[in-house]
Order: structure tokens, then C-alpha cells, then sequence
């Protein structure tokens, strides 16, 4: 635990409070503010978040006008015209040093009100489309970005068994599941990304299973400042040619796949990718 | 095309019916009527779809009971007192002898609103929770399944370049990032799922741009009932052991990840993610 205080902002979606998301999400702001954390918690159901990027977040422009969503978006953060519920989160991104993603994993995936809390907030100008595109650096994205220095956390639940989500599991490794998330939308506008905690067999958990999981999930939120970060590549380090934007032939040569996104060294509490990679490697 | 007519349900997510993804569906639809098929569309934004999945969607019950996603809805199934905006949905499904879900691709995944239709009509009773478990069948599910039969495709528009996908690309193959989808959103309930089709860079299209994109899309929708589908491994046909449903270790020995989970066997014209799993094993 750090002596100052840092700022957190708990992203957190279920629609019922008395769920077990919902007593994690309350153990989790107990947990962080006795540590000396500020918890702010943008509780998506309970501030009936809406889900649906439309016209009506766009800035004001001739009814005739086509909606653009990307750039109508960037209009109405240029104009200072953004939503009033769009720009609060905007705020609390920029206030916050870590960001923790609370949700239940519905169809492998992020429920669709969190979903919407990233495609209404992650605007044009702000999520993307910021910094110089040249032939040595393609836009502050993947490691660089208005988010860049923050740290973030998924926390997951899920009703299926943990090996059903393993290596060879029917479902697919979670950290794959989870990597258009973990990479495409927190490491891409600069989180530094801690692996993320997983909860399964959420139907099962009685107390002492209740006990179990807050106590796994404190460690993590005792460790949100120490824990080291997934190993991405970032985009404008050297590793990628550009604008093809592929990882260069002499890195990870002949391979494929999300993994080689993952610098090799194993970093981590082993929940690196990149070991994973090494599993699926083996002869 | 066949000589009789088929059913073809096009789930649609776009804010503005003069965009791209609004001709295109109107390109796909007189295509698809042209051949014969009989269409309905799911215009989820003119719809104005309700994305979130909360209480509201559960089956009456006593105002101090938690709501529960998954067993207030499979009451509500049961008890035929789903709201309608779901049970239309549903209908609709059990109709169609092909689903084309069109989209375009918003931070790696489905845009919200299409998200939330997924979270909704996949109730528990007809998405999922179908079938025996035994320790030979865990379910109906992967290869089984209320919609088994049914053929479903993702049309896809993407604003990046088409090797930022590619099996090196900085964003993940885009097979990979449609894993969860694919196979945990439509071969899960039982679609046959034939491989994408994607339209890159779509804010550079003009007129000669949009000619060709109309010409692949249709080459497409003829196909839609010879196209070989994806040879995802079904979990309950001696590949996978249960309960684990992790991949038999003399299957794929050694290996692991989405890649997997597809059937050796290069099926459908080229976009067999089994090809590019080869290319992530090569040495």
C-alpha cells in the first residue's frame, strides 16, 4: 500500500446490488479506501448509463447532416459540447492513476451497458485519434495516449469452471478471451494493464467461497501499485513496422497470434500471457 | 442460389441509415430477395433496442427478490411472459434458416447495442442452459443447441487496414478477436458459422470503392448456402472431456488457444482459421 493517497475509479456493471458483484464491488471500496486510496465508482445500472452511442451524442450540426460517430464525437469534445454524462467519465478517467473494470463475463465478453460506457466515452480525440501520424510513429496508441501513466484492472466473474477457460479449454484461454479488452481497449489509449482477476463458478460460492474471493481479490487491490503490468509491445517503440503496423519478421519470427503482442521476458505473478504462449509452443 | 426460397433473419447496429453499413444492408437485402430468400431485418438503432439486460426483463416476482439474469428469464421463457421486444427476437430466430449479424467493428467487438441484443434474447432456456449434462453430454451446446441447423455469418466493417488483422497485425488476427463471437456467441447456441466477411478501411471507400465492396458482400450472400462453415470441434462428439471440456490431449497434442478448437481439416475458401494456427506453429 502506498503512504499517499492515489485515486481509483471502480467501473462496475450488474443490475443487482444484493449479487455477488455487488458485495464485491462494496468489499473492494472498503478494501481501497483503507488503504488510503479516493474510490470513486461509476456504477453503470444504478446511474442508468446509456448504452447506445447515437446522434444524440453528436455535436449539434444540420438536421440534414449525416451522423459521423467519430467525428461528430471529436466536434463535441473540441467545442466542449460532449454530453454532460459523457465528459463526467472523461473526468474521472483523467482524475483517476487506476482504473478497475468490475463485471460478470456475459457471452465472453463485457455486459452490454460496460460496452457502451466504452464506445460512448472512448471518443474520437480522447480514446483515439490523438498524437502525429508519421513513418515512425502511428498516432499515441497501444502504450502512448491521453491515458498513458494510469493503471488498470479487469474483474472478472464467471459462471463456468476454471479449466473450461484454461490452455485447452472448450472456451478458449481467458487470457485470449479477454485480449481484445485487455490490449485493444486498455493498453490502446495507454493503460499500463495488471493481469486481470478471475472469479468462476459464481453460482457455486457460499460464504466460506464468499470469504475466499474477497480474500484473493484483496491481495490484488493491496498490490494495484506493485503489481507489474502485462509485457504489450507498444506500437512506437521499434517492434513494428509502419504502416503495416505488424510486428517486425525478426521478433517472435514465424509466429502468429495475440501472444506475440507479449514481450517474452515473463513478467508478472504468473498470469503473463506470454508464459501461456510458451504452453502453446510446446512440442 | 437454391430454387426455393430460404429465411434470412440480418441483425443490423448502425446510428445512421446513410453510412455505409446502411447501404450495405440495403445492397444485402434486395441481393438476398433477388435469389429468392425471404427477408427480415432487426434494425436494432431504428428499433431503438434496449441494450442493457436488467430486472425490468425478468418474470414478475415479489419486490424483496433479487433479480437473477440468468433464472428470471428462463421463468419468464417458461411462463411465455417474456417481454415482447425479447420473445420477437426469439420468433424470429426460430424462423430464420440463416442469421447475418452486420456491424461494424467498434473496440474489437460488437457495438453495444448489438451487445445487448445478445445479452437479452440468448435467454437461459433457449441461448443456453438447453440439453442434459451427464458425463458424456455437458449440455447442448458448441455443435448443439436451439438454433443447430441454422447457417449465421458476421459482415463486418472495419475503419483500419486490413494487415493491422493479419496474423502479425498489431490490433490480433482478426479471426482471433471474432473468436468469442463466432464460436461463444453462434456455434454455442448451435449455428453453423461460416467465415466472415470483413470490409477494411472504411472511411476511404468512394464510389468505385463501394462497387467493389457491394460485389465481394454479394459473391457472399450467394454462397450463403454452399459456403463451407468453420470446422469448430462440437464438444459433445468425443473431442473434449467432460467435465473439464478440455481438448482429449492426443487432439492438437501439445498445443493450445483458440486455434484449437477447429478441426485440422481445411475447410471453406481460405479463411479456415486452422490455416493461420498452422502458420503460428511454423518454426
Amino acid at each position: 500500500m502506498e503512504p499517499h493517497a492515489m485515486n481509483v475509479l471502480l467501473v462496475y456493471a450488474h443490475p443487482e446490488p444484493r449479487s455477488l458483484n455487488g458485495s464485491l464491488k462494496d468489499f473492494s471500496i472498503r478494501r481501497l479506501e483503507a488503504a488510503g486510496n479516493t474510490v470513486q465508482v461509476s456504477d453503470l445500472y444504478a446511474m442508468q448509463w446509456k448504452a447506445a452511442l447515437d446522434a444524440d451524442d453528436g455535436a449539434a450540426r444540420p438536421s440534414a447532416a449525416r451522423f459521423d460517430p467519430a467525428l461528430d464525437l471529436r466536434r463535441a469534445l473540441e467545442s466542449g459540447t460532449l454530453r454532460a454524462d459523457i465528459a463526467r467519465e472523461q473526468d474521472k478517467l483523467r482524475w483517476a492513476d487506476a482504473v478497475i473494470l468490475q463485471f460478470p463475463l456475459w457471452w465472453f465478453s463485457l455486459p452490454a451497458i460496460l460496452k457502451g460506457w466504452v464506445d460512448r466515452v472512448y471518443t474520437d480525440g480522447f480514446g483515439y485519434g490523438v498524437g502525429e501520424h508519421s513513418d515512425r510513429h502511428w498516432g499515441d496508441r497501444y502504450g502512448e495516449g491521453v491515458l498513458a501513466g494510469k493503471r488498470a484492472m479487469l474483474v472478472v466473474t464467471i459462471g463456468g469452471w476454471a479449466p473450461h477457460y484454461g490452455p485447452r479449454g472448450i472456451n478458449g484461454p481467458l487470457d485470449d478471451i479477454l485480449f481484445p479488452i485487455q490490449h485493444g481497449i486498455l493498453f490502446y489509449p495507454g493503460f499500463e494493464v495488471l493481469p486481470a482477476h478471475a472469479i468462476y463458478r459464481t453460482s457455486r460460492i457460499d460464504d466460506a467461497g464468499f470469504a475466499q474471493a474477497c480474500a484473493a481479490l484483496g491481495e490484488r487491490l493491496d498490490a494495484l501499485w506493485t503489481t507489474a503490468p502485462i509485457a504489450f509491445r507498444k506500437q512506437n517503440a521499434g517492434d513494428y513496422l509502419i504502416p503495416e503496423l505488424t510486428l517486425r519478421p525478426e521478433l517472435a519470427p514465424g509466429r502468429a497470434g495475440f501472444a506475440v503482442h507479449v514481450e517474452p521476458e515473463p513478467r508478472g505473478p504468473g498470469h503473463d500471457p506470454a508464459e501461456q504462449d510458451v504452453a502453446s509452443l510446446a512440442p
